[in-house]
């Protein structure tokens, strides 16, 4: 600030364009507002289409890559893939469309957008098939903000050798989202065999007293090893945070 | 019935005899109170000393000896102990008296009292220290019906590998109990290693949200594996059960 | 272990061999999935269809028949069980298919499919009508292991007598489970008449404040005479765990 | 008010004291505060001792028999006892104190105070002996309010023999409490026996998952035959209605 | 017992004929299902429409009239109600049916059945108008069990002076039902301006924090002048509670 | 903002008083803590005894009246007091100290602190004698905002008829904070009756099912009648923001 | 009352005619029920479409404005404002008709309806494009009340700069409503920062722990800065207080 | 694995010395307890010493020294901190022993011992004075993990300027901790303005509804930035999660 205040007194900068300025660094988070938040907080910004009309779902899309050169769509149905795949043929038709069904994403990449490439990898690991929604979408915004992303699925406690059967894949990993539904065992068991950051997600599995995810929530919050926790079904929340570690672990591995 | 009603018609019984031995019959539980219960269901009449004065436990224990040659206190702390031991030392002086102070429990036979002996096996597994005291409970109550009871201690999942250890030991139960607090993990990861009824048992360990035993109790029911349940802290209930299920093993195996 | 390393000393086991073998033993409870499961913790393996598609059903069905000759399909509708019988219909034109429409079951047994015979009886008891689905499932899971089933229905504490008057069926059980919704009492009712292991199950009637069988749940939970309880609706978990005991009783008759 | 208003045209009744009635009759229910409570709603104004010191409690005893002639106060220690027949003693040397310490009231009559009569019963029945206090608190209420007061205790479920024994008096009741703590099952059972009003009352026995009588409420709440229900502990709610229950069929009774 | 007993001791009654009445009298309560019920608790037994299909309802329907003269249905939509109808139409051409669209129920009386007429007044009363479909219901079950039942709605306290325009009227009762949503605030309010038994009626109305009736009931819970509670929407154990008051003020009223 | 780069372009400020004065602006309402707080919000900032020492109470006493001429301590025990008096006593022995003892606050103004005076009324009102905490502690701190207060008590509505004795009092207010546990019914009841801004202050009475507060919060929050509420027992945020209503409307009436 | 009891008794007044005027003062506010609700608590009776059909829906607007001049529907759907739309056509066809498809409401003025106007500012606030339903509902309500409305959206604490650019519009409002949902956050932060009443407005929205508005409610009511708050999506309770608060202003800047 | 057999296979190592070293492989993370641990998860073992004698927790530390050179005790009040320096002064004269008072905490390394020491920092931010129990244990662990910590404390939401002026230091962090209380607002408006790992620390300040820190929990679960979260009051998980991120990052940073 002083540098600018400096500039002024010396007629370098005219105050208009000091205010300007300043009121910029003041709000250097927001300042033009969908790119600014990832700048600041190195997160994309999603699109939630949950309780949005397919066209407005659409709208959101192409604004979007219009602005950043590149969407990421969360929670959306294949009715409003579609809406977004007819608008942006319209407005992009060169644009990379990648939807993964299982996440219920979709990924917008304008010709001109250049993806992050991080040297970190984040692994994410399931406890059964009912789990892979959640797990899916964590796994795509980690893609989204450059991380090398692992997937092993179905290897709950229920029958916990195949946890081990996989444990030197699970070691390598930079960052770990685990995630588990029902009693949601899986992130305290993992954490109790690696030394990585590991994120437990709870799904909203199961039914009756503790159901909806919330047995797991609670269990994974009392957890005996030391692990971290989402929201319930919060793939995003897993994701972006996973994802936040490989890029501090990749910028670590880039310095001189 | 039938039989009490056509001696009464042949008059080898008098109506008032048969009203006494109906009223017994259809009151077949209840009868006198306290050897009653335990004829009925198979599970001793303890005495909770949790809420009463040292004095009116005291009074109980004598009470169960005279009525039944044994008694069971549970939830006793020592000074409730101490109070036992000085009146069945006015009262039963040659009774025999074993204190649980990790279960706080207080067990007297009369001399004349014979125990139960099954042929069966509960064995108690903990999570951790912390889960002593129900665990011992439990253990405490399933001597008293008549099993062998084994006890395994401190094979939670934070570090799994102390589990596989002892799953032989475990395998070889005819019933099991398994004890765990925070988020109660224990209980899941043993079902998928055996093909013994297991009862998960919640321990009142752990705070914030899900505290109380809560976490562990939601993620018990919710259990990927098949397993009942018993309240927080309820080693009582589990012992009984456990032990039931021994002493129907124990039957079955002596059925010639 | 040592047996093998022996072999593999004396040169009549090969280096990979052994590897294969250990690590076989080391997840000795996964081995190919779906076979090991039973054989592991002696519970079938059943597929939810509830969150399923039809097809998906079907498709893990005829999966489930290929790898063990038999399958339980749990909480499938009208459509989904059509689904099945149909491709069941292609692949197994000979298979042995039963559905039970209270339970929303189906069983299916391959000609080959030998299932388990057990010298033990689970009896199955209801308070009122609306029990009946939990309570069927409960059935059927522990018919397929082997147990003989018996179904008390219709006696809930609003007219005590009714149970009164079947109480000599109920005490012949080698397990009791004991299904009521609303305040759910009729499981502690019966445990105070009873010596045999009795799981509660609750079930999700009622409505307002501890509607969904949350207050039968706690009510069970906080049983006066000691029972061990399952999820709401959890005939699954229930029906798995008696047949659990079943299994034991019977082992136990069947020794010499 | 016409009435009133034809006087004040007639000149029988001045404006001034006219105001004074009409003001009067619009608040009916208030006029001298503790007098018209019992007036106006049937129902002794209580004295609750909880969260008061012994000598606001003594303070407000003085008071309340200075105004109406009688006291009762609730939830009453030893001290706070000891201060208010210290207080009485000095105030009104001649009044009679009744303290029951189950129920942990005090009840006060001044030597000219006439306590109602009413020709009815209020039967209150417990499960067990935790549940005296608040049962006697109702007890002690019904009691003040002129009912004649029956007590039944010790009849819980998990020994049903013991209610059908008392059942013939039960069902002579003119309004029955039932009190229960853990899975608070007496009041459902009984209801279902009987043809008389039932007011459950739950009790705060029990720990863990719907400790605190939480489970007790809910499952009187829920109940498959129809009740009513209080508050936890709430002796003195349940023991009010059922008096006013007394008092309505005590007038029909004397109605000629 | 004993009069029977000395009957058969005398040859009077043969055994055979004792253990039938022995029995009969043991199960006093339950003899032939539908029609005991009522006999035993003075409460009609209903038919709950809600999660059964029409046919069902129908089916159940007919059933009652043949074994008791006359059933209620409860929680009916139209669809049950044609179908019920239809069904009566066939077998019962001459029942009288009576259909009350905003409680949701049907009563039929085959031209047989002689309904009970009581000496004694229900009152019910509303807080608005989301409140009358709970509150018809607990008309319907009191005017069934033969009481005269008046209707006083919307007089809730948001405007609490309609409340002290009727309040002669809600004082004549013999029982008051008070049914209420939101914050259930009515019930409190009139129970403090009159001294006749009082029943809270909460009712689902609200949203968000203490939605669902929740807010309500507890509020009734706590009400600080004495009332009883039953659970949410729960019309007929309002009504069928108050209809046991009034039946035993006309029993009274009755007596010679 | 513009006015200082203007000046700083025009030498009139340096551009190191620039930079205070902007980041002084930019953080105008932390600048010195306590003062600031007070000058941006428009209420004072209070010193919470609870969890505190007497000392570090006394002490922060200390330092605010040093800064800001006056200071307000509230859950302040009388041992809090008296290390306040005493500290005081030493470093302010001209200040003026006003404990109120219901409302355990603690208000002291050095002699040269000048309080505020608004020309406005806050009226607190409260149900019975167990809200009188809460409400002075709301009272205490509008009244130090400069408001005047009326304090109207005991208007509960299980005796309506002394709310009506004050309505035109309480019509007479221009912001109203009204107190109730147990149901809390008063504020709704309440705003039905008045056209001025009402702040609902549940409190911590009650016990069982909805008790401490819970049911008067959520009670609060349904009511039929628009109101806002607060947290149970935060007389400290209803009197704030009945403050600044006051606050506002004292400046409507000063404006020329 | 005097005066008018005075003229009674002068004869001036007949008796009938004094008892109409004495029972009006009596319920004053009632009197005829929509007009009264306004005049008596300042906040205009709204129709809440919301579990109405559409016809209910129509047929309470054109009541309501025969009655008063104005109606305010809320929660209505596109359907039920057509069906307001035609009945209006037909019974008002000059009346004014505002939809706002945001809010969901429908503002009806007949054209001799004289709506309020106030001299005082209601601004409402809101985090994110979905807390705009409920915003909007208070925005309706303040405006229908005469306040003058701002609306500042879109201004939640993921970009905390957005906020600041807006402080000195936020701070010139005579009353605030803020809305938020997910954590509720803002209104907190904006509290902090303005000396202005301030109202937050938990919205529902947010899924799992806490989802559906709960956390946004429960952060509110814990906010460190004192705050009141309404219930989740409360619009209209908001916006009728604000509006209160804008009455108040408004009238004490009118006066001489 | 298939190099230890390969040696078997050529006589290089016995079978005995491979069934030794293999099964310590399988049992990697269990072998000696305390120290494997660590060695596993990265993470040091604590010695909890709430619910402990002061004697237990001396006794455990000594224990820990001995095996493995340090000691980490937590919730360690002065009686047992003082029975810990008393052992060690017996057992370990020399060892290095820190009290951190604010944080509860006690650390003692044995003069042998080499901590580890990180290339990155964790940085510990908290919203208030209450805050610092829990943060201080996060940065206790955080550091004996080897990472540099700093402290930034009392920068919460209710005065927005006091982060801002912290915010450099904020982002240079490797990875935040972020503790708040009552509504918990600040770990998200931090995560809006920072691009570091995140992890929310809810304080169990607050009373009332949400109190004991569950809004802050819930707050943050549903925070509208993504950040991780770990359990109330919970400084040791969080602290050992952003060690562990400390731990990668360093490692990253060591890389050629």
């Amino acid at each position: 600030m002083r540098d600018i205040l400096d500039a002024v007194a010396t007629g370098e900068v005219s105050p208009a364009e000091a205010e300007a300025e300043l009121r910029g660094y003041a709000r250097s988070g927001a300042g033009r507002f969908d790119a600014a938040r990832e700048a600041r907080t190195g997160i994309p910004e999603a699109i939630l289409s949950e309780g949005k009309t397919p066209e407005e779902t659409a709208e959101m899309t192409v604004t979007a890559v219009e602005t950043t050169g590149s969407a990421l769509v969360t929670r959306a149905d294949d009715e409003a893939a579609a809406a977004c795949r007819q608008r942006l043929a319209e407005e992009f038709p060169d644009a990379d469309i990648e939807r993964d069904g299982r996440a219920h994403t979709l990924v917008v990449h304008a010709p001109s957008y250049e993806p992050p490439a991080l040297d970190a990898t984040v692994t994410v690991v399931t406890a059964g098939t009912s789990d892979v929604a959640a797990a899916s979408e964590a796994a795509v915004v980690a893609d989204e903000m450059g991380a090398t992303v692992e997937f092993i699925d179905d290897v709950g406690v229920a029958g916990i050798a195949r946890l081990f059967d996989r444990l030197d894949e699970i070691r390598a990993a930079d960052a770990l989202v685990v995630a588990a539904g029902r009693e949601g065992a899986l992130p305290t068991v993992t954490a109790g065999l690696v030394d990585v950051p590991l994120i437990g997600l709870p799904v909203s599995t199961g039914y009756g007293h503790g159901g909806d995810g919330e047995a797991a929530l609670s269990g994974m919050i009392q957890s005996c090893t030391p692990i971290t926790v989402v929201n319930i079904d919060a793939g995003f929340t897993a994701g972006a945070q996973a994802g936040l570690i490989a890029r501090s672990v990749s910028a670590a591995r880039a310095e001189p």
